[in-house]
């Protein structure tokens, strides 16, 4: 892949045998979703899930897409932010996708954010034990991370993403003008997750990425490489091991401490948004990997002024407010899914693009890092 | 597989790759559960769901065996009946896995009939994503359908198990002494889906009930065969199409007809349980297909008398009380999950062993079948 690409447009295959699909990448996809669908689904009726920021924006031309194309669709905008990824948003999805009367070739749509699409994904997953699925991120986290790869959820009070499927989109449609009405923070959310794939084993594209994040940011040719070099880079750990039983927990770099994080805020965006928890758990996964002499502090010095310099939250002491207790952020890390038989496990680094997954990890270890990171 | 084995035991593997398990059938398996799970399982903490009629029958004596083999379980009593295969419940049953703190390789076991294994199913299937799951069915139907295959699902306004998933159980074991404890009724009901698989494929595994039924519902080497060959006859279907693309289909002979009723009586067990829906369904599927000229009308009278002999309900005025109108019934056909681009998908047959997918029949003709059948 020429990283100098002038492309306008990008597709990424993601070969999943019998659950394959494409990836669109560019401007101008939300207009086009109606051609897209029906070139590649048998259904003609579809619902779309969306949420009440991004439906005044995008949902007329999705919909007059659909129109022109024969699908009949009906729609549900959904309150914008973490707080939808819960039970009863997914009981009244359900209710809506079975009152449209969706069968099994037939198709949600997720039009929106990474929220939208992990709930609207979970819908589709569960209506008639799984009917077809289209995300439209909106979003550039949903772009280059959530609407690739199958997983979706929703939040309980144990914790986050703590029930839910593995269920492939059919395509996904990755419309990079969307990008241009993202609040800047919002944008930078996602670019955490753009570094990641540089960090866990591209340590040319995390090298590209310092030189061209300005541009990246700006929009053109340079935004759409990112982004498909990203999309690119979590299907192939996708594919490698879809229901994640090895390799593909390293795309959890950061999550670890990242979801703590968010935990902590109670997951109130106004303090910290998923990105931001991201980049602030890869800066501290870097940071324990120096401490238990796995990387150079130099590394750990060097995410961290990357992320800095575009404005990301890189310390604990960046996230606004009061947080609990350690030990409180510990048991959130515990209860976390990527737990087994009681140790703790967490992405660790031997350097910029050399993650790798660690299983026994000592929580005591874990518990003054992070005494000594918190006031730092 | 000979009719006439004397063995007490019986196992059954399902061969899905994997996601293969097996199927241990004989009477004693709820006190030696503890073992057959350590020896197949990593985990050490389980979930137990089961209903408050099954509890005081063998829910200590599952406990006991669990901790002698160091498993640390919790268990959750749910009322019984279809009403439990509901949104509230799953979220009960999940809150009470995800409390329990069961991870991945812990297992959910379902404890009871098809109610429960549907419910904690689909619960083992999204907590996590997906933890381990074991099958101790208690009532015959259980035994011979439900618990095996993996699906899972609860029942919403709009019908039956239109929300689930499909997640395989990791071990089966089938108690045939909990059998014994049934009443005729729920023994019967059972029995439709024993005698199904031999109108599906099995013409002499249907001649041999009718020879053999009698020693089937008296208990011994008899029941053990038979639940044996069915359990052997849905693996295969299941196999060869775990996620009913095309011949799992089959295995619905009698389900759409049955729904319907089952919906038209609202789920109420006194009027009607599921495998009476059925027993009455694949009567109406071979008058339906001799109506069209698909079968003799001699063999949907040798399926009603063999269904009949048994004491089971084979005509829609064999159910108690007020139905709704025809048109009604027909509205809950048409919402069944086997709905592909608006038309009705029937399992029709051409003989004893000889059922196929039809997917063009027409609602008119289901219709005034119907409006003939409910009065005779």
């Amino acid at each position: 892949m020429t990283m100098s690409s002038r492309a306008s447009e990008r597709l990424v295959h993601v070969p999943l045998g019998e659950r394959a699909y494409d990836i669109l990448i560019g401007p101008g996809m939300i207009g086009r979703a109606g051609g897209e669908i029906t070139s590649r689904l048998k259904g003609r009726r579809a619902a779309i899930v969306t949420d009440e920021n991004v439906a005044p924006l995008y949902l007329e031309a999705l919909m007059d897409s659909l129109q022109t194309d024969g699908i009949e669709a009906v729609s549900l905008a959904l309150p914008a932010g973490e707080k939808t990824k819960s039970l009863d948003h997914l009981s009244t999805v359900c209710d809506m996708v079975l009152s449209a009367r969706i069968e099994r070739n037939d198709a949600v749509i997720a039009l929106g954010g990474g929220v939208i699409g992990d709930l609207a994904g979970f819908a589709a997953g569960i209506v008639r034990r799984g009917v077809r699925f289209v995300q439209i991120p909106t979003s550039l986290l949903a772009q280059v991370d959530s609407s690739v790869g199958g997983k979706t959820g929703i939040n309980t009070r144990h914790g986050k993403n703590l029930l839910g499927v593995f269920h492939q989109p059919d395509l996904v449609l990755a419309d990079t003008a969307a990008l241009d009405t993202l609040s800047e923070r919002e944008f930078r959310a996602g670019y955490a997750e753009v570094a990641k794939y540089g960090l866990i084993d591209k340590p040319d594209f995390f090298a590209w990425l310092e030189k061209n994040a300005r541009e990246v940011f700006k929009g053109g040719a340079e935004r759409i490489e990112a982004i498909a070099v990203s999309c690119q880079a979590k299907s192939d750990v996708v594919v490698e091991d879809e229901r994640e039983t090895g390799r593909r927990a390293l795309l959890n770099l950061g999550h670890t401490f990242g979801h703590a994080l968010e935990a902590a805020t109670h997951y109130d965006s106004s303090r910290l948004v998923h990105g931001e928890g991201v980049s602030i758990g890869m800066v501290l996964a870097y940071q324990f990997s120096a401490r238990m002499n796995l990387a150079s502090p130099d590394d750990a010095r060097r995410v961290e002024a990357h992320l800095k310099s575009v404005g990301l939250p890189t310390r604990i002491s960046d996230i606004p407010g009061e947080l609990p207790p350690t030990v409180q952020l510990l048991d959130a890390i515990a209860q976390d899914k990527k737990v087994k038989g009681g140790k703790l496990t967490f992405i660790l680094t031997r350097g910029v693009g050399e993650a790798f997954v660690a299983d026994d990890v000592p929580s005591s270890e874990v518990m003054s890092f992070l005494e000594e990171k918190r006031s730092t």
